[in-house]
């Protein structure tokens, strides 16, 4: 029997635990009449930007396609991949926001039974778009295993898939995220700081437009940028292959033959989805209010997901006859992705230092507000890139190459409960706006806050992992694309003088894609900011709350924004490493991809972690530390949490996403380049 | 004869014409009694803070000193060059300062007379600090010429004047920093934010620390700063001199011996002095309040000054007999210098659309400001980053890694005249404030506040030829390091884990640095806000004009603080490169190197002109746009020029500093580390 039936089945598995899982969740009392016109109005926003979305990317896909299809050295297998990945990669954001947009106003509903209630509608959701993300990526893998192993160039065609996820994922993360930090500045900007209404209050015109955001930003968007880093690892690991049977370094081969070498990612990716179902299972809460609860109750399915993905990696090295150093290189993965989702809770959480510290630099004003944030993010680089040099290390030593690939794998098996923790927290935010907007009982909004306010803390460590693996995933795609243009060892030297321009310039390019997406943000800010001022001064009894806002115009203004200003980044980006070649040749290529991983890793996690310790130190703030809400303290956090969004939930993540993109095209595109000499 | 004496004639001759200047600069009106008063108590606090930091330092370098020559392979003389590079550093930073501390309130007597005289006061302070660091630096490198070329281990003991020189600089450009920074940043938070009171008010019991800080970070900060760069572009070109001789890319000698290749630097070096010379005699200015005819003016000087450097520099290589590609690599150097100021100018110039951009976003608040601002400086990073690899292409070509190192200091060869016109920007800066707080007539203010705002365009374009010098630089050094440990091309390959390791640990290096210096700011600017607000509250009639300031309270404090903070981060850039070395050996040390230029290089970049660009577009905003002063838009410029202060002035120039440190410590330490192994 061929192995890879496993992975099939695991993967149907998923599918069938997230077609139960929808059931239980579409079955719940949707609420009352106005909760369900508020969600309506969001489901139409965030449906009518999907839709609009992957039009753009459908021509993107075509003009790729037909480029691959023409190329002579790559043909249709390529291409066909490349649109599987692209299609697979769509479904599970259409999936995972299908259900989210349906869950918000439900999980409102059920928090007004219980927080337990609340907790399991959400997290369920959640668990939809998880199962959902794994299950599709190794079901396409697995098809496409079976259709094309046979085929000699099996190790070119595989790539093509990831180079579909990850095309989609930059468009969809670029977007949604500008759509979602847009709208939320935006509504912020005015509501809280100008106006000093609450969040979400239904006065600002800018509301349903931050509601929709949350959806086709840290939902879909979220989904197509895990679905890319999930599919890249096991991808990556699977050309690194040949390495692992005729390893230079140890001297002898980690697995009996190259077979093995594909199978054993996917079946350490199989056995974390079982993993994974049983995590999700395991999450239970009490009727407590308390954070610590809610959390152990999250860690507890994490961390059972955890051990049961060792135990069956360890079972999947053993039949297949594998050296067992490879097992050692998949915990090392998986360690380290623990280790930097605990160092980015360190940093984020109110509960540590760091972000209490931030809180403290608010009652001198914004300014210290934002040093103090920034300072915190870049101190925040620090332990996730010793723990990703010590996974580099270990896993190099016991398993070669093939080996800091598959740690990678390692660190992403437990994918379907990590994305599930992460993703149910837009959920929950969303049902919190739609509690407040409806405007029922404050008690309800306490349960959401606390829902949502976890979502905050699970979605950092959830970042954490990301972009762990985004490092070990795109070192293991250069080094794949080193082999497969031909550069050995000795030729990419770091002497080389085109090697130091490829370093110089790929460590340039996160910098300007950040830019880029960070402007966006800040554009779509403005309009939103112009937009909700213009309702407040024209709308007659808009803040006594008899006027009516008109929604719809800022989610129109959003939408227009984000899909206009997605296009140049991720074009750029997918461009960026061609032009690299074709002038500089396939050696300055090589540093030029090791120079964006190295400085897309520690602006990414800069990014994020500022953002999230701002979001923190707001809330609490918002519990009452240093004036608590209304405070001038407080309107400094509110600052620093708005010049955080852009960073956390768009640039920051666009550059995991990134990373291995640029990695990807280039092994892709490898039978191309490999005669790119450029001026060196 | 000698051509080094040529060096030491024209080093003597800059500090003949810096006697001169001072002469002139000390001969001027002191103005009136309320003026001396005010500057008397800056000079106190800034003689007081610079002696305080010397004595720690004078610690840190016997320590050092100790272990040089204690430590077998590297000996006293070593340790001397170690010493007196330390020495000479500290001096220049001196005779720096002591000038600008006395030029102040002279150049606000001049300004009282014309606008003419107040530039030529200050300009000619400026040209004090420029002269002093070129000659000083010069005559340091020759005299160690002179003692030691006859010795078999002078390329092992020429680079201990420029570990000397570096580490000065970064503890002084961290102090410096921390200081000017905490004081600007605390005084503008309460001063201009929360009472709106002007800058530089009497009231503000933060101004004089302010001042203070103006001549111990922006000045002899800087001062040490270039001095750094300047001698260690010239010892890198130095230490790479054997290759010029035996060239590996080109078979055949760059030069004709290995002498030659030590003369070319030091005379490019010589002949940029006199240049610099020529060129600040042609600044003058007519009479009208003019930016562009003030920049015009600065403009012709540098360019002058620019155009005769290239003429001495061919003549250097014709008559030297060397290659004529290495005269290409010079003026590639130069300008891509010149071309790297320019874009600095372009992104932080309100003259231009990305700061006028800046000051748009304002009108939404200070989120949308800050978030375009850091936009900005990352977007900014593209063309210093594009013009340093054209750079690398042309010099590599034509003059293989000697050409590059040789670059470098073309690009530093005017350092003369480019820092007068940088330095002499604290002078007006200082008078203004001056002119403020003694109640001078506002014409006079403006006068003054012209010379600030231009001080600041050529702050910009200064800072981009360090930050442009300080990557080829560290560039030249890291190459030297892998020829003194013995590492061939071949061995030091970018798909060895021990290099990636090296790689994401020097990444990391600059964020965490920044981050320190950064939170450093923080903290002291927090202390000087509670101690402004607490004056305020406390003493009885302060805002109205009757009470007095204490000002000696934030002075104190600021030096305090400065000095704690200042010792964590440049110790720990000291001891970086020997620790790398020691867990991962020498290979990986390489990686190390390269991995923190690169990034350095990204992060100052955008640091320093996110930094001027939103202080220019504060000052966009004073003109009279959307509002003028005190408007929201403005409060909204105010917390982005406060952000922006520690990235500008602190974490920005230091990493110019850092890059430099690690590499030429590691090149230093090269007898030691060429043992180390570490776990690869």
């Amino acid at each position: 029997m061929d192995p890879i039936i496993l992975a099939l089945g695991s993967a149907v598995l998923g599918l069938v635990l997230a077609g139960f899982l929808a059931k239980f969740v579409l079955s719940q009392d949707e609420g009352n009449a106005k909760v369900r016109e508020i969600a309506a109005a969001i489901k139409e926003g965030a449906l009518a930007f999907l839709g609009r979305e992957y039009r753009i990317l459908a021509i993107f896909v075509a003009i790729v396609t037909l480029v691959l299809i023409v190329v002579p050295d790559l043909g249709w297998k390529v291409a066909l991949a490349f649109v599987f990945g692209a299609i697979s990669s769509g479904l599970a954001g259409y999936i995972g926001m299908s259900i989210a947009i349906r869950a918000n106003s439900r999980t409102a509903a059920a928090a007004a039974v219980s927080l337990n209630h609340g907790l399991k509608v959400s997290f369920r959701a959640g668990s939809v778009m998880g199962m959902s993300v794994v299950a599709i990526g190794l079901l396409g893998l697995s098809i496409l295993y079976f259709a094309f192993n046979g085929d000699a160039n099996f190790l070119a065609i595989i790539p093509g898939y990831g180079f579909g996820a990850s095309s989609v994922a930059i468009f969809a993360r670029v977007g949604g995220g500008i759509y979602t930090k847009g709208a939320d500045t935006g509504a912020d900007i005015v509501g809280k700081v100008e106006k000093s209404i609450p969040e979400d209050d239904p006065r600002n015109a800018a509301v349903i437009a931050d509601f929709v955001g949350d959806n086709v930003g840290d939902t879909a968007g979220m989904g197509a940028d895990l679905f890319e880093s999930y599919v890249d690892s096991i991808i990556a690991t699977m050309t690194l292959g040949t390495i692992a049977v005729f390893s230079t370094h140890l001297n002898i081969g980690l697995v009996p033959d190259e077979q093995t070498a594909w199978w054993l990612p996917m079946l350490v990716a199989a056995g974390g989805i079982v993993a994974s179902i049983i995590g999700i299972f395991s999450v239970r809460v009490g009727e407590k209010l308390q954070m610590t609860a809610l959390l152990n109750a999250l860690r507890r399915g994490t961390y059972v997901a955890a051990i049961l993905s060792v135990i069956f990696s360890f079972a999947a090295v053993y039949f297949l006859e594998a050296d067992l150093g490879l097992f050692v290189a998949i915990v090392a993965g998986l360690a380290a992705g623990m280790a930097i989702g605990e160092s980015t809770n360190y940093f984020t959480s109110y509960v540590y230092k760091p972000t209490l510290k931030i809180a403290e630099a608010s009652q001198t004003g914004a300014a210290t507000n934002i040093i103090a944030g920034f300072g915190n993010g870049l101190m925040s680089v620090a332990p996730p890139v010793v723990f990703i040099v010590i996974a580099i290390i270990v896993a190099y030593n016991f398993g070669d190459v093939y080996g800091v690939a598959l740690a990678g794998v390692g660190m992403l098996a437990t994918l379907g409960i990590q994305d599930a923790t992460d993703a149910y927290g837009p959920v929950a935010d969303n049902a919190g706006g739609i509690v407040e907007m409806s405007g029922m009982p404050h008690e309800i909004r306490e349960r959401t806050d606390a829902l949502d306010s976890l979502g905050n803390t699970t979605a950092a460590i959830g970042k954490g992992f990301a972009i762990g693996s985004a490092g070990l995933t795109a070192l293991a795609l250069l080094l794949s694309y080193t082999i497969a243009v031909g550069i050995t060892p000795s030729q990419i030297s770091l002497l080389d003088p085109a090697v130091l321009v490829g370093l110089f310039l790929g460590g340039m390019l996160p910098a300007v894609f950040s830019a880029m997406t960070m402007q966006a943000v800040g554009k779509t800010g403005f309009s939103i900011v112009n937009e909700v001022r213009r309702q407040f001064a024209e709308i007659p009894g808009l803040m006594e709350g008899t006027g009516k806002a008109e929604y719809a115009k800022c989610v129109d203004i959003c939408t227009k924004e984000s899909l206009k200003q997605m296009i140049l980044p991720s074009v750029m980006t997918v461009l960026a490493p061609i032009v690299i070649a074709f002038l500089f040749g396939k050696i300055a290529l090589g540093g030029f991809l090791i120079g964006a991983t190295v400085t897309g890793f520690i602006l990414a996690v800069a990014f994020s972690n500022a953002g999230g310790s701002w979001d923190n130190a707001k809330k609490w703030v918002e519990t009452g530390a240093y004036g608590g809400k209304r405070s001038e303290a407080h309107k400094a956090t509110v600052i620093g949490d708005t010049v955080g969004d852009p960073m956390k939930d768009t640039s920051g993540p666009s550059l995991n996403i990134m990373i291995k993109l640029v990695s990807i095209i280039s092994l892709v595109l490898a039978p191309v380049i490999v005669n790119m000499n450029g001026i060196f």
